[in-house]
């Protein structure tokens, strides 16, 4: 999908800073002061890291300042296993270079979202598929301590089902754990369709409210839980209002030329477009959601990739087969 | 959603004969020969009775002649037990006009669609909550004989996981048990999202091929099967190209009075629409489906009422208590 | 099955209070200084407390000083829904007893155990079926305030797969949540296979390390956590090795009249009883357990029952199904 | 365990017919005639194949005539990938010399057994995991034509949810799809707890009425289905009543030496022993099955292994990660 966005258009809806910082770029070729973005090619995939250095541009952004690492690969649930090994090493790469370097710092993993809620899944998911060792580092041979860090992990549900706000979860468990940094699993909501589970992204922000699919109210960040807070999330869902958005400005770019349909644009403000949509999608359309048809299969595999490069990140040096058994 | 059908637009894609006679009806108010409409309200539920009488008239509706029954309860899926089971009573009513008289026919239920990918698991999991009787006729003590139906039923999964057509593995196995009748339970895609977990449809016509979410190639219909076949069917999703083609007849309608906007439109022809569509949607857009957020949650309570709707239809004349505990 | 323990048994093991009170009865027939024991027969239900009052007898017993109500339901297990909304109502009575009397007092519920291992999977289960309302209770209607509890709840995960002693986890969230009181449920250990899903045992002294089928390291009790806790359990299997010794036990049993075989069985001391038994069941014995083949089922219709007694008795005046729909 | 078999001892009730020969075996040390046992270690797997020759042999083994290959890794579920990949390796092997030889044979696996109930689910969950192609044999190009076999897959339930013998199921699909070969995966029940989840058996036999955790009532054999069938299974449970058996044995064992002893059990025959056992275990006894705690993960862990073994077998000369990119 080409992006031409209309001049008069809404920033997207995106959990994604890459997608943000596009449609500015699109908007205005010129580079934004406090907003960097570098882009690698490796084999199939590419990374993107985008920086927002400066609280002016996280204010147009709309995402705080911080680093967004996107690790994006069109065939990442495509059962490839050869392109989803890369993609883990990949992740593991980025996610080491935003790590505590002590090897024996105890890292916290927090799958958010619900278990029970296909594209809300993703995080409880990766938690389960983890290597944790923190509750073994009094059993574990000599020649393996040192290389295995200390991780515990967990999932800690959403709100309608807990009663409990999920910061408020952490903050109780980060207090007694004490860990050096919290890592949050999260599934997110994009603004372009190609980008569900196909796009990683990685930031040392933590996660904000309002952010994920589930919504929450309250941030996961290091002002919240008192450690550093990075945060893991792929697009599972884009919101239905967004596609008919979408739809809207194909149709409006497409007649642009229209001297007259301009006027008639021109009266078509922003509550105008919103009534338009919600006529199109009915009263529930806040809760209506685009996914794949293929969405269970999907979020399994992802969540493979996600746990294999949490597991290289967090126990480098070691094989996980010798793990594997180990933990038995 | 109120739909104000444009004039060139194509007849909408949906599972449900309703929708279709909606659309038809506000195209053109006059009745439509062969198609026969009749609507009842009752408490919270309504019910309406769409004949198709003649094959000219299906040709034009895309449904085969025969009667679709929906009973439509806005608030199917908000936990108000006493809705649904008024829904499962009405269920049960309907369905019992339409099954052989015989209280010794055996039934066979199938739940179509893939248990493993939410939207498509409402018929498996209806199946798996039915009062299975079929092998305990022998067992059954006297007073309940003759009040307890042969049921049984199969969930036989999707042809990309088992490598054979549905309605294959249902005529092999309709030859060996010999039914009176099958139902085929199967979730379906609506083109109104409001329609979606909110709607029964019941039909006397089978399964045809391309309908339901996971667009089945053959058909399973009592020609295949060689036994008279209900449908029922829940609409668990809206074809995301749905949406985006009511956002443009939502916006095109609300300027089909400026006089050139419409010359304008006039030069778009249905290519032209989908290829706009495509341009909103990528490349995948014939897989993405719009669900409720809730779609998991809501799965569960449909199937429960679906489920309830079958044992009270197929065990008339006893307790659904007794019967669990005879079953334990 | 009749116990006729034989003199030199050890306790059972077991995490019934009542089993332990058996034994010791079926032992010495005169009453036990500190261990008081009442029994009430109702409808199709025993509900029997012992109270173990002082610390001397608790160290015989093997159970901390308490009350221990227990909940025999023979039928429990059998789809037999009037037997098991008696049990619910029975269970809600009776943990209405022990309950804090203000309404507005916290509760925090926590399911313990492994979601991914059936037998252990009994808590996790109710949990997911309580109505949650603590963070509600800014959007209740005047009409429900006062008769709503503010009720949370969480299922933190088993040690294996978060690292953290579950213990740790509570103490966190408690510290942050401040509840009155924590209520865990917990699946249990027998003595007696006849026990497995058909007895509830409800006490006010926490759970206790070793404890339930996933042997919990640390205590979650009063003292660790700060607050009251009521454990609710039911036992979901036997160890295998109990039974190989109560098989050893009637053995022994049959054959002592005879003179000759006594002075045998006098020799064989605990020790080569547990090598004896070591032999039988090889050398993983201490992780075998006995379950039922139809566990699966039966953890669910128990965790039904459990969760409809905790929702009567959290909240007391208030029709289920009103609160169900508020919920939505 | 060693065995050391009482004289007066009933013939173990096992699914396997290694734990038959061996209980033989023990008894008598001579060669049996009709009863062929050839044992290879390979690496850390042992292959011991028994072959029941003569209709006599199997009326005293119990088993049919036939080819029985058993496959030992006391490591399988010990999250060992190495062990793990060679035991799949294993009964690729193994299969492949019982498999008709022509490319194009269309084979059809079925899972039986109950997706709900743990220790049954073993069938289900291989089905789940395998390649599936005879759907796809006219999209295949042409240079992956040939080296794919055409593999087809049912799991059909079981008798108390479908209401129909998984023979009659099988019978109709088998009818229509004619495959040259059915393989039936199935869970087993072993004798010796140290065999659960650490053996595979393979035969030629087809499954026979009674075996199986699911007790199935009507075989699954060439004489029912007309084809040949292969029947791949795994001990996922024991019999709580073995186990009080062997408990017996292991004691009387023990005090054989003595004179008197002797005497006293000579008085006790085959019903007094299953009295005993009933004593012990209660009324249910026969619906109780003893299983490691750890089964949820140890049957996914095997799932994957035969899933994996049979992947290879039935499409040799190609990569797995071709076939898994073809499929998506």
């Amino acid at each position: 999908m080409a992006y031409r966005p209309y001049e008069g258009q809404a920033m997207p809806r995106t959990d994604l800073a890459i997608e943000v910082s596009e449609f500015l770029r699109a908007r205005d070729a010129r580079a934004i002061p406090g907003l960097e973005v570098d882009e690698r090619k490796l084999n199939a995939v590419t990374v993107t890291r985008v920086d927002v250095t400066s609280p002016a541009t996280a204010a147009v952004v709309g995402k705080p300042p911080g680093c967004y690492i996107t690790i994006d690969a069109p065939g990442l649930v495509d059962n490839d296993r050869v392109l989803q090994q890369e993609v883990s090493e990949t992740l593991a790469e980025e996610l080491g270079g935003l790590m505590p370097p002590r090897a024996n710092a105890v890292t916290l993993v927090t799958g958010l979202g619900n278990w029970h809620a296909t594209p809300d899944s993703l995080g409880p998911r990766v938690v389960g598929q983890l290597l944790i060792t923190r509750h073994l580092q009094d059993y574990v041979p000599p020649e393996l301590r040192g290389r295995l860090r200390p991780v515990c992990a967990v999932a800690p549900g959403v709100l309608g089902l807990t009663g409990i706000e999920t910061g408020e979860i952490l903050k109780g468990i980060v207090d007694r754990v004490r860990p050096e940094v919290v890592i949050a699993i999260d599934a997110l909501a994009a603004r372009n369709v190609e980008r569900i589970m196909t796009t990683i992204q990685l930031s040392d922000t933590g996660i904000h409210p309002g952010s994920g699919v589930g919504n929450r109210r309250l941030g996961i960040t290091s002002e919240t839980l008192g450690v550093p807070v990075l945060a893991i999330g792929v697009p599972t869902v884009v919101h239905a209002s967004t596609i008919a958005s979408d739809v809207v400005d194909e149709l409006l770019d497409r007649f642009r030329g229209e001297l007259r349909f301009c006027e008639i644009v021109a009266q078509m403000d922003r509550m105008d477009r919103q009534r338009l949509i919600r006529e199109a999608l009915g009263d529930g359309s806040g809760d209506l959601v685009v996914t794949p048809k293929e969405i269970d299969s999907m979020v399994r595999q992802v969540s493979r990739v996600l746990a294999g490069g949490l597991n290289l990140a967090l126990h480098p040096g070691i094989d996980e087969d010798d793990i594997l058994q180990y933990l038995q």
